[in-house]
């Protein structure tokens, strides 16, 4: 036995003694592996789990068992298509345990929720300019809109909720910084936001969680960098699956990188920062678009998106011209960002992913002009899920977790 | 049997099936662990090492007779200072297989030999201006060197060899590109140089070794980047005391982050690279120094640090703009890379590690301003091995891999 248990040493690197594993936590393992199994591979019978896992027939029964009754899986009729005595698939419970995601953003909020299955079971978004009203406004209108999505899907249990903010979010819940929300600052938003809702309540940025949701509900990709721009602009890092969130989990700041040394002041106190070229209000100041004109909608980054299309389609020299900027400061920062950790592709998400028509052209010339190796492609494409990304990520985090702890 | 086995998929992540392990992949690891535990932990006996290591007496002492026949191991008389029966002493031997580094860099050549226990046996360096010298004559130069190194170096056995490139270097080792040296270009310098010198041979990119250099024999830091800065400027990413190459091993590539979008053409094919504004020739000439007026020794890091030291400590202007100037493009290219990457440490090496006084002061001032959480420290440091780092982490590589696979 002392073999095995310094086998398992080898795998976690930096540890030479091994505690000896417990009848508890094999469980817990296998319960996550039976899960893991469901959730990712083709729907199988009990017989078929027990032959994809090595795990003997009984212990896979006892362990299915155990699932169905926590509400995570159902048993379907056999299919009696197959050949020989049909087993009955097993699959996860679109009616089981759901997640409830919610997003504050900086003009607008949104929430919805995800079940088992990743299926969006119900979604709302409403305008609202978080940097006029107080945080504790925003927190009530964005728990309102959450309580009204969680009405919605009826008797579908909410096992807990996850929250995407557009700032610095330490791993205590407490959103330590946003530089599009400077009241926003030092909020312990996480205990607020768990209490009014009576919901276990995650909290993280919101670049980072439109990047898992790219990766569960996009196309498939091991290694991409996700961009989410709305007025802020940030970066999800997937690297081989999982999202690089840096030493603090304060990774992937792209906003406020700079591309332009003499350029203007940003509100984070650097200046020419990305954020200042190529973010939703740089774009529309830059075309001329005053957002009085054409009403409110304007602020929310499908009604920007709209607008800057409509003009740019027409021909409209300031705009075709401020997207062009746009895609240049964007292709500079994305360049230094591959040549730096070597990305193989890059998602446009946010606002972005609305205005590729002009963006794609101008952001591809900088990196094939500007990344190293320039026979070296880097994929660029659009993200399918746009502005909510976010609240999507948010609610399959949630999900995320109760297949990979069902215990 | 199962239970255990199905554990062990748990830490492979996505492996759902698990072979069994056999008697050999055992006795491998364990050959490993004894190694690990002797090369990173204080002295320990046979008795010592059982008890750290889990495994019974019986196992380690058979395990550590192997390693003393291997030459890896040795037994140290025993300590009789000690209380109660003594035991011996195990340690690396440090006349056992030792490593060969090589560095071919754009303006000099450089070879050591380590041994076991991380000390240099043997160190020279040459100038060689690799961009007026064909790649075979650099090569059979390089090679010469090396030779004589490890003629210096008389019994010590050399295990095996690497070599340090300033360049893309795919995983095969061929070195795809290196911007400074135009005629290195996809040469399978690996090869080459592995039959000249008859030793199996790693090749890796400079600045990624001169990382692992800081990594082994610098300052104990677990997240750090180290900046090596000769000609070419390049980033070894050091996460969780490993080096992050990137999903095609092309990571770090610093020198050519853009600063300034309207900034002077790179022999990359972009403009306003970094290198451009920050590397040594850069400096060399914003300060006004020619190299034909002081003769061929500033081609090399140490003569060019050495005139510009002067030139600044004697309050020349020139020198000093061009210093603060190189030291403003450096904090912007670092600023972002730390919002990008949350980075807790920098460490600067090559050419900026002999002109901390001109450079730390300007980089702070930027990191100050234009990392996002300004309150979060990075701490900004000096290499200690300069311009030799590269070098001292290709032998090192070498007896790490000896440490690691002792089988």
């Amino acid at each position: 036995m002392s073999d095995v248990l310094a086998m398992s040493a080898r795998t976690q690197e930096t540890v030479v003694m091994t505690a000896p594993a417990g009848q508890h936590t094999i469980r817990e393992h296998n319960l996550a592996l039976v899960m893991r199994s469901i959730a990712d591979g083709p729907r199988r019978s009990r017989a078929q789990l027990a032959e994809a896992t090595g795990l003997t027939r009984a212990t896979i029964s006892g362990l299915v068992d155990e699932l169905i009754t926590s509400d995570l899986l159902i048993e379907l009729e056999p299919d009696r298509s197959s050949r020989g005595r049909p087993g009955s698939p097993i699959t996860l419970n679109p009616n089981g345990p759901a997640g409830l995601g919610v997003e504050v953003n900086v003009d607008y909020i949104s929430a919805c929720v995800v079940d088992l299955t990743g299926v969006v079971r119900a979604q709302r978004t409403e305008l609202l300019d978080n940097r006029t009203v107080s945080p504790e406004q925003g927190i009530r209108q964005a728990v309102t809109l959450a309580s009204a999505v969680r009405d919605e899907v009826g008797k579908l249990p909410i096992a807990g909720a996850a929250l995407a903010l557009p700032g610095l979010v330490d791993s205590d819940g407490v959103l330590r910084r946003a530089p599009n929300l400077p009241r926003w600052q030092d909020l312990d938003v996480a205990a607020e936001f768990s209490q009014m809702l009576g919901l276990d309540l995650q909290v993280d940025n919101e670049a980072n969680l439109a990047a898992l949701a790219e990766l569960w509900y996009g196309e498939p990709r091991d290694d991409f960098v996700l961009v989410s721009a709305e007025i802020g602009i940030g970066a999800g890092i997937v690297l081989n699956r999982r999202l690089y969130r840096g030493v603090r989990g304060r990774a992937g700041e792209l906003g406020h990188v700079v591309v332009d040394p003499t350029g203007p002041p940003c509100g984070c106190g650097s200046n020419g920062c990305l954020e200042q070229l190529a973010g939703q209000e740089a774009i529309l100041r830059a075309a001329g678009v005053i957002v009085g004109d054409i009403g409110t909608s304007v602020a929310d980054p499908h009604g920007a998106a709209e607008e800057l299309n409509k003009r740019a389609r027409s021909g409209d020299g300031r705009t075709l011209q401020a997207l062009t900027e746009a895609g240049v400061a964007l292709g500079v920062a994305l360049a230094g960002m591959v040549n730096l950790l070597d990305i193989p592709a890059i998602v446009l998400g946010g606002i972005y992913a609305d205005l590729g028509d002009w963006l794609l052209p101008t952001i591809d010339a900088e990196l094939r002009r500007r990344v190293l190796a320039s026979n070296t492609n880097v994929e660029l494409s659009l993200a399918t899920l746009g502005s909510s990304a976010a609240v999507r990520g948010s609610a399959g985090s949630v999900v995320a977790e109760l297949i990979a702890k069902p215990h």
